[in-house]
């Protein structure tokens, strides 16, 4: 039996049609009312063979598609393995057995606080850590191994204090600045992050709109569940967004990416640096593991067959010889800014700037690449003084992300040097949470903290952020106490007030 | 229907004419048995105008009088907008249904420790935290964000150690100095803290009480319960007093205070100077979220209406444009010493200097304000030294409050260079538990933990404290460890003692 | 009715005589089958009156004991008011009402480990702490104020580490050294602490005991439960015991004792130095709040009448004038060499060199008077180097004590220039949990640690023990985390390891 | 009657005869099957007389496999006291008691996670954790006095940070690397870890076969469950081994040894100088107190007379005069490299070198020894500046133990200049839960770590690995936190996000 893609007006696959293309030998699967020969293909899929096989003669749009733009089949797929449309009334629905984690996560999802009573960008997680399925958090949450670096990109900011100015005039504050010539509303973008449909079912265009709403620019993720053009039509006029690469080994596709991306109206390239391999992140998956091959992050860890199909699949798609020699190619191809993210120390910034690029992101990928990197903000302070002593601090716009939860972190950023920061997750738990109001909250929360931070430390607009404003000076110890004295503590009676009855 | 308020002899209103007016349209509410129309006053009101339309048509008192000063409505409403006396017989007392929170507060309270469990200032905010309303609590302990510089305050003083002297003659302690040259008995003062009524049915004036009897200055808040009269009728001959001054944007009405402070006898005028716009305190703003309209705090995160209106109310009374070039006026309108609280470095110290101020007071409004303000007393730290330097540290009077809790920490602030320390919430915590005597034992247990521990350090008088007792090596360091190492934490099993049925 | 107390052949007292005598009028007590009229002396008593009157016409023998000597009412109480011998069978024997606490301490000491248990100096704590008398284990256990300078004098040794050298033979350990003259088994000496007989009916001629088993010195009490004499006489021949000297307003009192010390063999005077003022410890005065007047301590916080009281009564054996003056009186009445106990910084060691004393001990009475006091260790390490840079290293004996539970402490202390260490607290629970045995057991376990423990730096002996072993570089730095980012890790989703069954 | 062990033939004994010698005046036990006289022996085991005593005139082969290697018998007890078989169809089956703690372990066994589920190194401990023997963990798991060091050892990989380089082609990742010339496929090596029978019955030839799988070094150790040969015997034709050396007062002993070793073609010297005696393990002695004898490592705490006869049996095998006048000695005997095992400051690194020696460890036992010695990579990172700096850095080989978990910590040791880095609990625990599969699991895991984090860093192999990657700034700052602030954290009120129903 051989279908063919471009037969028009053929009838209808029936779901016993497909039920029989069930194996490794011959796998076929339905996607959005569609039947699609995957059999050659598994071998090369990113996310290893087993995921797919799974869904061997059946229908698998609903795992397919967080996970894949809906131009993935047209774009990866060869056009003979298209084999049309099903009749999807003869498809056996799955029964799908009551699961008792979701159904407690659907009575959550029930009793939800209101997005009123959501104060600061923590509070969207934690509505999100609740009402998300448990993988699509463990996806978004995870990072690299200990996730110590996810979680010292917070504690980093946590290390700047402030020096504020009194008795400055600020009655009016201005939060606005310019990002690579475009003028913004406040100096934050949304960062690229993967596989916005695991959080709500519209993707990364919610995040378009959020951002339009508030003048913010959106940096499309080249993984995002939505595909690119539906990421770009949901703008605006007007409305500027920037493009985040993985480098591909075939260079002809990058090229036509990036450059259908100019075409677009795209005002900056970034170029992901820090992930010549997608990292482990172990929550994730142990998270995936009793859902035995979906696993998304391809790790090499579980087991022989399915980390070489992993490697070989990741090696499709992002290359690991990209290097500083790539740098003057990628400035011959377009015109839109070109922004390195994911420099991590004070010499590759210097070198970005000699190589001629316009701006790096200080940042380590949201703790998901390598762990015990050093969080961005603690970069910034090491790379600004040098830039400064050697007249640099203009070459280059700088950019940080990783760990912003609050408006006082943007300032601190920016008076350290940053011309903005990046925030990505939070957006994610936004959406995810409460959709496009969630989002628009998030947003507005921050402006508002950002105005009153900007008068308690005496700014009435960006310009006046400078170093003096901050003391850094324990931002790059990286101690760790003294492991506890288990004996000492445990005989300690530990000082307790008058006894009362307690509120509880 | 249109009620004069100066209608001598006329009949009272009764409850029925009044619940007629209980909307955004026409709006009266009773306070002291009397009607108000505030419906044009509602789009002005600080707190928002929900709060005043829960009470629309009603008896608002017992929500009024915590928050307002009993001169409030003489001096900010129209008089034609009083409306003269209700009949109260006829109006509908309103059921309240039984509150489980507050019953057990009840419980709370008959169970409450005798005062003479209260062994340190400590020990009173532990029983106020149980038998205070929730709501009245979350206002008194909240500070900004993640109220991090509010507990940093408390750090601040466990990094100061001291280098005590022995063998020193110290039969007799005096603890007496002046501030602003009023001599007290002990180096501390009352400072400014808002809305005492919500602690105490008496309010402020308990302090002014608790200060008499100790020989301490209280500073009056602009933001009392109690009116500023009342505060000042409560004193005794002699009895110093200070004003805090939110500086109004009309300087009349600012003038008319200051100079009638004067007259009154204030002895000091303490322009806060960290405050261009009243904190947002999410802790007080979730307690307050079931009550909808009852957001004292005015913060602008819930929603954009309630925002705006709130932005234009605190425009009304705290004037963000405050700054430098008033302070000339300042020294022209008052002979009493002008002292600037809220300075966070010693730039702006030294500014304060040039200025012709007599004294600032190193804070950081007790965390409530700018969160990672670093606390008072490590601003001291580093302003004395530049002082000293400079030979300015006569030219002023060098204040701190934030985080006192301990006799010791009095110490270590006069070591360090202060004159004296205000000392804010432990008071209102002493007074809320215990009323006057509460705020006497408190007072008390601190003299008697400085007489000792004077002793402990080897001094006789304040004028004896110097650098050299302490030792602030750790003082400035604002650290956070590594994170925690979640797995190995797991895997380790800890080294315990010999079993042992527990006393438990 | 007046009793002579030097009438012979006296009827007996009965019970019913006594009865009468039960208030601040008359009040006797019977102790130890004798009758005593402490009517006047009750306003001088250090602990306060009222613990007496609740004993008035009363058997007061169980109460007394552990908290005065034997000798003290003959020393204290004039003869006339020794009423003679009580016919005790006369004495109505109160009823004690069932304690649940007290039983269910009855029944922690039946499962007590037994003594093989313990393996180190904190076990005898945690057992300590199951199976003592609260009031007892909150009189040994507390400290002044938060008990922060307690815990840290236990810290900062945590904060020195090894620099251990190999390959040195050490076969043969030598732990042996001399402190003032006096050979010693190994360097350490049992450190004066008051009131034994609250850990064990025998009170400190146990440790007496112990000492000389481990030939190690005893440092006597002055507020010993046992009198001087009987600790003297618990001796052997030969056994090196020094005295510890609280010095009394009265000088005749002071030169008695020590000449008397002196004459009894005593090799060393050590003048507390750090207790112009007896701390206040809020635990033990928690503990002993239901019984209201039992306050041992003499705190003046809880009311102002007992306050005056301690005042007083402490004044009266303790002198606050004590000072760098009276150091050549000292000198001029006792060969015995003079320690100056309770020094805390350079400064007051180079003072007492120059006064000519003949060591000191660096120390803070056990975290029990000034809390924020640093500890000995620390305080050793900012003494030795001045010390040696001045060519004075040889003029004293430099002693510490304070948080010394693990032989490598006593190695750190030697490394840093200590002749010797005091322990304290931790024999006290030994001989409060097990008695002499218990005493012994901690004893050896220290000599068998720290044989071990010198094999392994690499030392034979203690002379071998220098500065270059240890690693000091965090010793005195006093920093406490940022504060708790709450919000932050509330949301974050702690990296688990694989499910498992878990142990328990 | 006197069984000749010499007697063939002889007809077998009976456990009647054997239950006779049932006391220290005469012991005979059982082990595989055959009768010993160990009467004479009991005062020499290095374990004490107990544990033996418990088995006399009873089969003991079960409590003597796991400790001691098959050849034990043959070397250390004279052949006369070989007492020839038993016939153990007559020897009495000890019925067993149900031990609830051992039915909870397997029942925990049955539900182990499966061995995909283990993701890291840590998972492997934390599996071990639940399934092994509670003596059995807690003698691999223990550590000296309050395990400080051991805990350190991990801690301070978490205080190096990365400086990664971007933008370098990492396409091909060598991780191989040669240590004392071999070449390994990975720079760590397989430790000394003594008793491998404790937690698999094949014990350390377990190791062997992962090593040789994934082509890296074993180390052997001097206290193996399995003899020297069957190690060595296990290992594939080209396999490398090394031999860990304890030195033994009898220095034929040890030529014997070493001669040995080098003639089954160990191809290093690894003499052990940091264990002159061996280690307290609290942990170990306290799981092992119920079985009374059975004190495998020698404590000399629990009483007098097995502390003495510990302290012969150690000196027995271990030299504690060993010394650097040996060193010439050691390299007169073998060709082998030499290399010294615990090396712990610089000072002995260089002392090192100078005694012509080809290597050291930089370790501390495992934080079995001296509790407090810094960690292996602390004592790194104070090496290599000085050796550099006196140009020795390529005199000798410097390796690192203690605390490496992730392939990270491997690239940090390198970074600093180790050539490699010895792995001993974590194999001890994937071999202890998952036998061989485990052992290989967890070497596969490292490899793709490590893969993974040289890309990241930017290496493409191990010689580029240099200093400048890493920042180390807060390696050897050992501080502690100012202890617990109770009464302030008690009377807090943390902030808490909106109340949702939570996950759980």
């Amino acid at each position: 039996m051989n279908h063919k893609s471009n037969n028009t007006q053929a009838e209808k696959l029936s779901g016993e049609d497909l039920a029989k293309h069930n194996s490794k030998e011959s796998c076929w699967v339905i996607i959005h009312g569609r039947a699609y020969d995957v059999t050659e293909f598994l071998p090369e899929h990113p996310g290893g063979p087993k995921i797919i096989l799974k869904y061997a003669g059946k229908d698998a749009t609903e795992e397919f598609d967080p996970i894949h733009p809906p131009d993935t089949l047209d774009k990866y797929l060869d056009k003979s393995k298209h084999l049309g449309e099903v009749d999807m009334g003869t498809v056996e629905k799955e029964e799908k057995e009551e699961d008792p984690e979701e159904k407690g996560r659907q009575e959550r999802i029930k009793n939800m606080p209101i997005l009123e009573q959501c104060y600061n960008l923590l509070d969207f997680e934690a509505v999100a850590k609740n009402v998300m399925k448990r993988t699509a958090w463990a996806y978004y949450s995870s990072a690299a191994d200990d996730e110590i670096t996810m979680r010292e990109n917070r504690n980093a900011y946590h290390k700047i204090w402030f020096r504020p100015r009194v008795l400055q005039d600020v009655t009016d504050i201005d939060l606005s600045t310019t990002m690579l010539g475009t003028k913004v509303d406040i100096p934050f973008y949304v960062t690229a992050t993967a596989l916005g449909k695991l959080g709500n079912p519209e993707g990364e265009v919610v995040l378009t709109r959020g951002a339009r709403k508030h003048n913010v620019i959106q940096m499309i993720p080249t993984l995002a569940s939505c595909s690119f053009d539906e990421i770009v039509d949901a703008a605006e006029d007007g409305q500027c967004q920037w493009l985040q690469l993985y480098v591909n080994k075939n260079r002809d596709i990058t090229k036509r990416i990036v450059q259908h991306a100019e075409k677009r109206g795209c005002k900056g390239l970034f170029i992901t640096v820090d992930a010549p391999q997608l990292g482990r992140r172990e929550k994730d998956m142990r998270s995936k593991f009793s859902d035995v091959g979906s696993n998304v992050q391809s790790s090499s860890g579980d087991n022989v067959d399915r980390s070489q199909g992993a490697a070989r699949a990741i090696s499709s798609f992002i290359d690991p010889s990209l290097s500083w020699k790539d740098i003057p190619w990628f400035l011959s191809i377009t015109k839109m800014p070109i922004i390195l993210k994911g420099v991590q120390c004070v010499e590759d910034v210097i070198r970005a700037c000699h190589a001629g690029v316009h701006g790096v992101v200080l940042s380590n990928h949201g703790g998901r690449q390598l762990d015990f990197a050093r969080s961005g903000i603690e970069v910034l302070a090491e790379v600004m003084p040098v830039l400064r002593e050697r007249g640099l601090e203009n070459k280059l716009e700088i950019f940080v992300d990783g760990g912003v939860r609050r408006a006082t972190d943007i300032i601190k950023a920016l008076c350290l040097g940053a011309k903005g920061v990046g925030i990505g997750r939070p957006f994610l738990y936004a959406m995810s949470a409460y959709g496009l109001p969630g989002v628009d909250r998030a947003m507005q929360l921050l402006k508002d903290e950002m105005e009153m931070n900007m008068r308690l430390i005496g700014c009435q607009n960006v310009t006046q952020l400078n170093p003096s404003l901050v003391d850094t000076r324990g931002l790059s110890m990286h101690t760790a106490p003294i492991p506890t004295d288990n004996l000492g503590l445990n005989v300690y009676d530990p000082l307790a007030g008058p006894k009362i009855l307690s509120r509880l």
